[in-house]
């Protein structure tokens, strides 16, 4: 996009939650508004949960500070003057037109790009306190990985917040450690986002004026039998006002994409979702295996046979709507299978148990200070839904990762638990 | 199978090749005569290159030697005493039903199933010494990986020796660390057998009768544009008496499949082959991200766009031959790639080479004894032909290896190299 073509109004962003991973997506997000002035507002809102930080006595800010700011002081004074998330993403220097801000809704004010970065729990309480002060028109883009899923259907986190909100969302999902990533070292990401076509003559939605009367779970497997893409139907989506340069491919990159952390923007929402839940099921296995010592050519297999079951449950599940080269070929899909059964906790956990001789539930409480294993948790919520399919046989791997954290069986009859039938 | 089905002929199998991973298939493949012996005969010959072994004084063959029998003996002798390969393949007890030959016209005699297992550089010498002294009929598969890399031109060993001796040959290759295969941990393989329809009454070729007057380089670049599978047009094939259980995809699997390495039988054998060969390119520069640090984002960032342009390369370079699954989702393609990524003497030296601030070719000098490493010789073949296609730019990645081992550019600037253009 050149200089030359100004537009009317710029882009307006706000990254909603200022984790470790939040924190890094606004110094990246940050340092593309600079870059590309023509589009973009340089500043960039980032709303922080507000609380009391007390800087370290050693650090280079308390050193700096004066007397009367050396007791505990709010985390966004902090940001806003040492540019530094002390707390969740210390020692990255962010960019100075970050700027945190303890007050949701003065966050989101004006802003036509707003993006998801917080734990999936506090979606819908979240959507609730936005309603009525985003813009109608607004576009999300959810940096939350993996999918809901009940019993007999699976929500995508970005249609949860399209439905609550009134707006389109998409999904940004891959290999990314947010520590690497935040020390700019060379990460991809996969960024899906793939709004309906508008009807310009659409009064505004109900939704962004007040409480949604929508439901905030999209059954997708239901939607996928009508032959749609994967977005929401209950929605109706307000057009961008034409002062500004249209929210395509081409401007979500620009405002991702880095020399360090290169983009890739798809329109396979379903699939880039589903993929960053799935992989940390088949991390558990690659952990056993290595628990076990079998090698490499054993674990290769085990995230092949994982990668396999992904696309088929895509396939099978969103017929409609996933693309399976996402699995195949995109950051989202096989690339963050790799980190994840390279490294992160779920196969760490999966490994320590096989070495100790402890069950998972052990090893869990011992080295996630309380929190629980995601890929037991989805290995679970996915075994009921493809029992509720009558698709158990059909995802093997799915299935006996599952059975062996139950008890059920045991990870060193993994290659006869995974051998297709005949 | 039912064993209740009688064949008036069983399928005599010969190994030809007993080095490491020749070895490793003798073991396997008379495992699975011996499981299936209504098919199979259940001895299987294994060619050996005959050379004098002196025994390890403390080895418990040695010990059990009489005292004649302590000097340098035969190889074929110790591996038909002790059951053994002492030389290539210590430690691993191999069937007694794996008869080592020293005799290469001996070991073919009316085996109807030849497995090639032996170094490209031996193909045609040995193909030149099978001519009229194997059944016409018998079925090929060959186990060497790679391919034939000319300057405007790619052919299949499995091609040349199908060409050279006038018989189909499959190929077989995968995640395969031979070493963990002969312990019997888990693996995986993908088996690639295509035989083209026969016509049943055509005559012998010549080929099988003496010197083959067809050349021994296959174009199937050229092939491909002819809209053929990728198969021989020059073999006219004969037909396998009606005697024998049909050589199908399900009698190719009975032969390799065991419970500790699984196999698929595809259709592919040009895919299967080229990831064989381009997954040591990518390994190279894998070996790099790993030698400067740069995590795991990154490593997985590389592995996937190898894994993009080895499909690519399969679909643009051989359109009509290639499934471009067997990159993304067979043991041959992105299993493969993983453990070559994660090990392996490319990675290592790559690796090694960033570290220690040496050429690749003093590591090389250091660590292979002499012996080329096979990611930089194949990345400057593919080079060449991709120069030739005029296509350098649309494989970044493989022409970045290149252009690094060259000197003309630092593994540094990887993600500037591979960065695609707008």
């Amino acid at each position: 996009m050149s200089g030359l073509t100004p537009y009317a109004k710029k882009h307006k962003v706000t990254i909603i939650g200022s984790g470790n991973w939040g924190s890094t997506i606004a110094k990246m997000v940050a340092e593309s508004t600079a870059e590309h002035s023509d589009l973009f507002e340089r500043d960039v809102q980032m709303w922080v949960y507000e609380e009391d930080v007390q800087l370290d006595e050693k650090s280079k800010h308390y050193k700096k500070s004066s007397e009367t700011s050396q007791g505990p002081q709010k985390l966004t004074h902090i940001i806003n003057t040492f540019h530094e998330n002390v707390k969740y993403l210390p020692g990255i220097a962010l960019p100075h037109n970050v700027i945190a801000n303890p007050s949701l809704t003065d966050s989101v004010k004006d802003s036509s790009i707003l993006i998801f970065n917080l734990p999936h729990q506090f979606i819908l309480g979240l959507c609730k306190q936005l309603r009525g002060h985003i813009l109608p028109y607004a576009r999300g883009i959810s940096c939350i990985k993996g999918v809901n899923v009940h019993e007999s259907s699976i929500g995508l986190f970005s249609e949860t917040i399209g439905e609550e909100l009134g707006i389109y969302c998409g999904a940004l999902s891959g290999a990314n450690i947010a520590s690497e990533v935040a020390q700019e070292k060379f990460s991809e990401t996969t960024v899906a986002y793939d709004p309906p076509p508008i009807d310009s003559q659409a009064p505004t939605p109900a939704t962004s004026q007040g409480p949604s009367p929508v439901s905030s779970h999209v059954d997708l497997t239901q939607l996928a039998h009508k032959d749609v893409t994967g977005r929401p139907s209950k929605v109706k989506l307000r057009p961008l006002p034409q002062e500004y340069q249209a929210i395509d491919h081409t401007t979500i990159k620009k405002l991702f994409h880095r020399r360090y952390f290169h983009v890739r923007v798809v329109s396979d929402v379903a699939g880039v979702s589903l993929g960053g839940a799935l992989k940390n099921v088949v991390a558990v296995a690659a952990g056993w295996v290595d628990g076990l010592g079998w090698g490499d050519n054993a674990k290769a297999a085990i995230m092949r046979v994982g990668l396999l079951e992904m696309r088929e449950f895509g396939n099978r599940f969103f017929p409609h709507t996933v693309n399976p080269d996402t699995f195949t070929v995109e950051s989202a899909g096989v690339a963050d299978l790799i980190t994840t059964c390279s490294g992160g906790r779920n196969h760490r956990c999966a490994m320590l148990s096989i070495r100790e001789g402890k069950s998972i539930e052990e090893i869990e409480a011992r080295e996630l200070n309380g929190q629980k294993l995601q890929g037991a948790m989805t290995a679970h919520e996915v075994n009921t839904f493809l029992k509720s399919q009558k698709a158990e046989k059909d995802f093997p791997l799915l299935t006996a990762v599952h059975n062996i954290l139950k008890g059920n069986g045991k990870a060193e009859d993994l290659p006869d638990l995974i051998e297709p039938s005949e």
